[in-house]
């Protein structure tokens, strides 16, 4: 008892332990999301294109997700042009779809059209907040 | 023309620009939530309760959003006891309602289900693949 103010039962709410720091980071879930919205590899250029990275960019977090085995990259070759072809790696494809469960956590608690409508009503008077 | 296999049109079609990176970390996307949808202000302990911090790392998640405008710190006393009150700015709110919309986009292209469905058909052979 040290007079918290919140109900213990409350403890980590908010704490979205879910959201994987290899994933959450905004360029490499932009990242993730297209390897996972496309059936076919894609090439470097494809994901730097979707994902409107810079080349340095994307190196350096097509790297941390391969270290993380989130994504396989295949260096190969076109006739003589060099070709880059990366894909989710299974373990990457479920972690990922874990991931997404956690954002859809995060998106329903904050819950935005409960909250606009809390807006709304509030907009209509203070009246309406009285206790029946 | 420079042989790209993605459409022009899909250009920048994930980079999710506004995942505003002072709100997506994830310690902050947590006190963030946990300030919108908690109606009266918040005391650091309740922040702390709820998203699992440690004074440490609250603090320093704390002293960004202020710096961003996002949020509103008020340090005061309860009797002899200090007592940090928090809450949402105009602005915070506005931008994380803003945040919170680009989340959606993020969550409705990767649409889990339609992924899963896939995945169910791949499953019941690979003969369906098969070009018709």
């Amino acid at each position: 008892m040290t007079g918290k103010r919140t109900t213990g039962s409350q403890a980590g709410r908010h704490a979205y332990e879910g959201l994987d720091r290899a994933i959450h980071e905004k360029a490499r879930l932009g990242i993730m999301t297209c390897l996972l919205t496309h059936k076919d590899d894609l090439t470097f250029g494809d994901i730097k294109e979707l994902c409107a990275l810079t080349d340095g960019n994307l190196s350096r977090h097509l790297k941390v997700l391969e270290d993380e085995k989130l994504v396989e990259v295949e260096k190969g070759y076109e006739g003589k042009k060099p070709k880059t072809l990366c894909r989710l790696s299974k373990e990457g494809r479920k972690r990922f779809l874990d991931y997404l469960e956690e954002l859809g956590n995060v998106v329903k608690d904050a819950s935005v059209e409960k909250v606009l409508r809390e807006e709304g009503s509030k907009k209509s008077g203070n009246s309406s907040w009285a206790p029946a």
